[in-house]
């Protein structure tokens, strides 16, 4: 990489330029300033600095590129059309729903690992990839391009934290400081130490450039991965830079120009412009591939009926068996591992655990970033604090992510504690996440089960686990299909039928046993697949109760396992009746607050009373 | 101030940390290590710097204190025990469902403004009160208390930047660097400089103290208020200080000590300690209070029947509407302001509009704050990038809050932005929260008055506006209670009920058209109140078309309006059908993502005829 062609990168920047102006104007709408103050860099990393295989941009060692702000989209196609790996035409479809250069980029095109348009997001699945390549013995690089507006997410700086700490110097960032945000300027405009401070209080090597100087760009990447330090790019740029009537303007952001001033606007750049197009572009190392293929099966299990096993350890015990068999296996935790029981696999596989500490959002763009690499990465902490990464897990949905999470300590059953560690809206929120599998198991072969389950499933898997010990009910060779429920209590002329899960399905249990005794039969389900729901089998048990249903569970009633039946019984004729906590809990002793709050044996026989 | 008595101060932090491990040991659970490691600093601030009224924890200009680390509650609680608010004796009902002193502090006690125990979110609140006393031109300091593990959090930095481009010199941190976290240690220990680069960074003064020694301590806190920057206190401190036998050891996180254990530590601390009661306590001045009062009302509307308007353009008139007589009224944004239109306010009222910048978590961290202080905070940006902040906005509803959230650019009907940008998932996120309000106006005559009805209801109220220019449907006089719904076509013989809001409302009414040209009757109902449901007028209508009932949401179709609605009228025998966004959309046209995900007329007209 000594002969860098200054004038073709120059060139080249300049046609990027063009084409993310061409494509916006005819898309009507999109952000052409924030890709022209970008293109430079854009230009010199594809094609004068990173190395990857264009016709191959899954290619496991090729450098990876995270355009973290994802509003810049066509600088993005313009660069991988410039390459060749599709005709420049192509373009003028963005944002059009039969094209898949969307409004933000997304990995329904194959260049794309990750989706980005929530700002801040980028960093912490670079970090992800950054140790990813560690793990893997790989030498390619992640660089991530980052507008100086979104370095305000606090997202940001869990992740330089944690590239940091972790000494990351296969990690570049590029902070694209073209000082306007959307709505006015942002804190620190182009004063590069402001954020050339903070970089470096988090421990990183900090280079501050001008951001169209194409020497300069060039210089600071010839020394990239010097030192053990992550490094960040600071480029000092104009919005709409190259375009004279539109550079560095306030009120041009998130906006197309019309069709004059495109044509305008590219009469100043044509004649500086060149084509990448047989570009020589550097190869990566052909070093050998991670052994990412999936075990023929996972190792059985050994629990023994009505021994007494919290799902919470259940899943360290899972991770633990899981890991042993499967390579591709990582896991991650916010310093919560000892109650999560994650540190079961941590003790036996350092290295392949990372210790996020206490950083949610990061927790789930580093494992989004490990999963977009080929692993099954499991990141757990208390469910209730998987709210703080929310909008990640929402990303990530849209990046069709293979991540995995398992939350414990849900609901007013841990006790104590209180409401800000209850879980009480992960199931709301896990299920309205695209793509989402929401598992909830109530005893240890299922949790155990469901892990292999998690393991196997390409996609966004939940597991909700809980905190007190619960008894075994199953045999170890049952098996928990995504999409099942089981039927644990069934007999002719049962009255109603009563959905739980978790804590609760033995309260059903106990309320079945109560109930008997009294002459009253009620069939007892075990949701433990939450969405998709084992919709047909609760169907089924509600109609020989001439159509009725409780659901019983340890969550707020909005968005929970009763939506979850309601929503998807209640047009087919069943009355679903709802127990959930109904309002804000109070600390205190779990089976106190399971009977305060109705969700308790007690409870469901008095409702069932009601029924019938 | 001049004269500290050192001495009680040494002997009330032991007394402190008598009351934490007694309660702890009481209630069988907590964290009396992380107590005893921040003893000295809390006796120092509240009885020996901070001025406030005891007996009145609530008064308008007395210094305000918020442990962010709430798992310190027992701490906090013995602080005001030995105040004399209440008999020391209580402390061992600690944890009890009987007793507001919970796990984690709530504001069900006087002396709490927030709930904490969600780590990293006390500082923006802090930021909130700092600019609110600005605001109001009372003299009183925020203090926050912090542990070193939460500072591993983005939303510390999203508030310290904030805090630091404010230059809040009102506002004190302290970071109580016990250096061991839940699992293992901190990243970085016992070294201070680690925090304090980064806070000096972000723009703060620090200072750096062994924080059991109380001459150090007292020197600190007497510089407070000095220079223009925000101060943090690093103070080195051991986790179980004072205790021989658990001193900063390992394993002791969360854990409280047996009887007996209890009993030697108290043994060792007694000698040293002393009460606080009779102790004086510094008075704050007595400047005048805020117009915190309500209006009688608020302005009328002046729009046309037929003339289009976005809601969210309506939020931002709304805004500004009822800014002119609600002197209570603030709003906060994100740099979507422009977007929101909450510019509107912005430029009418500069002074009480905090632009926040690209950091969710902190706008809503701040904007509870400012609710904290008794003003109605009106926090805006795209509804999606709420879910960056969910964990705030749970935390929030513990709280109690009075917290007012405006989320724009919802579901498909943006268009060619693409999914990331695209509110999918809110509705499902903001029924969730306990005690929530959840409103979703479809012109902008309800649009407004529903922020009439935000600024008038006590608590956490969520609108849901869309980014279209939508029809002019109601009258400038029409009322919008929460809870209520709106019957806009019904006739005698109608098939079914469709209920809609937003965008999908006029896709009903045009539905109905169509379908009445055909001599099929429906009924239409604008469900403007998500939560609470205006199901009695819904039931009313769905029993009026032989309990059946389509849904249709620009939405996902898990926790949103189709749920909402079967989950409340399932048990009452309605057939509840949903539409809704049925899985992850593609950039495109509103018009055409409507038809293409199944949630225009021609959807809601194709779903009818299946239904008959």
């Amino acid at each position: 990489m000594n002969d860098i062609d200054i004038e073709s990168l120059k060139g080249i920047a300049n046609q990027l330029r063009i084409h993310s102006i061409a494509a916006t104007t005819a898309a009507g709408s999109g952000h052409p300033t924030s890709c022209c103050s970008a293109a430079d860099v854009v230009a010199a990393l594809f094609f004068g600095h990173m190395r990857y295989d264009p016709k191959n941009p899954h290619y496991h060692n090729n450098d990876r590129f995270i355009l973290s702000k994802g509003h810049a989209a066509p600088l993005l196609y313009a660069a991988w059309a410039e390459t060749g790996l599709f005709p420049a035409d192509d373009l003028l479809k963005l944002r059009q729903l039969g094209s898949d250069l969307e409004g933000h980029p997304t990995p329904r095109l194959p260049f794309v690992d990750v989706a980005t348009g929530s700002l801040g997001q980028g960093l912490g699945v670079g970090v992800g990839m950054a140790l990813c390549a560690r793990l893997d013995k790989l030498d390619y690089r992640t660089y991530v391009l980052m507008g100086d507006g979104e370095c305000a997410e606090g997202a940001v700086w869990e992740a330089a934290s944690l590239a940091g700490v972790n000494q990351l110097n296969n990690l570049v960032a590029v902070v694209d400081v073209n000082r306007l945000g959307q709505s006015q300027a942002t804190a620190f405009g182009h004063n590069l130490a402001a954020y050339k401070d903070r970089f470096e209080a988090f421990g990183w090597r900090t280079e501050e450039i001008d951001g169209h100087d194409m020497d300069e760009i060039t210089e600071v990447l010839a020394a990239v991965g010097l030192g053990t330090q992550p490094l960040v790019i600071l480029a000092k740029t104009l919005k709409g830079a190259g375009v004279s009537f539109i550079q560095d303007q306030e009120g041009w952001h998130g906006k197309p120009l019309s069709k004059d001033e495109a044509a305008r606007a590219i009469a100043e750049l044509q004649p500086q412009a060149k084509s990448g197009i047989g570009h020589s572009i550097a190869a990566p190392l052909a070093l050998p591939a991670p052994a990412n293929g999936a075990p023929a099966s996972y190792p059985p299990l050994n629990y023994t009926l009505g021994e007494s096993v919290a799902t919470r350890e259940a899943f360290g015990n899972a991770l633990l068996r899981i890991g042993e068999v499967d390579a591709r296996v990582v896991a991650l935790d916010g310093d919560t591992k000892n109650s999560t029981f994650s540190d079961k696999f941590y003790k036996k596989f350092p290295e392949r655990f990372t210790e996020c500490f206490i950083a949610e959002q990061n927790m789930v763009g580093v494992a989004t970033g490990f999963g977009a690499r080929g692993k099954v990465p499991f990141a757990s902490t208390f469910a209730t604090f998987f709210a703080r990464a929310f909008d990640q897990i929402r990303v990530a949905g849209i990046s069709t992510a293979n991540l995995k999470l398992a939350g414990s300590h849900v609901g007013v059953s841990i006790g104590e504690d209180g409401p800000s560690q209850m879980g009480l809206e992960d199931l709301a929120l896990m299920r309205t996440v695209a793509g989402s599998v929401v598992l909830y198991p109530s005893d240890a072969v299922c949790a155990e089960k469901l892990v292999d389950q998690m393991a196997a499933h390409k996609g966004i898997c939940f597991l909700r686990t809980s905190r007190p010990k619960t008894a075994i009910l199953y045999g170890n060779d049952e098996q928990f299909p995504i999409g099942g429920a089981k039927v644990l209590r069934q007999s002719d002329g049962d009255k109603v039928t009563v959905v739980g899960a978790g804590v609760t399905l033995y309260e059903a249990l106990k309320a079945a046993d109560s109930l008997k005794s009294e002459g009253i039969g009620i069939t007892v389900i075990d949701a433990y697949s939450i969405k998709p729901l084992g919709k047909d089998i609760i169907k089924a048990a509600a109609q020989k109760t001439g159509g009725l249903v409780v659901t019983v569970e340890d969550h707020y009633p909005e968005g929970g396992l009763g939506d979850a039946v309601a929503g998807e019984l209640s047009a087919e004729g069943i009355k679903v009746h709802k127990l959930a906590v109904p309002m804000l809990p109070h600390s205190g002793k779990a089976e106190e607050l399971l009977a305060k709050y109705g969700i308790d044996s007690g409870a469901i026989v008095k409702k069932v009373k009601t029924l019938i």
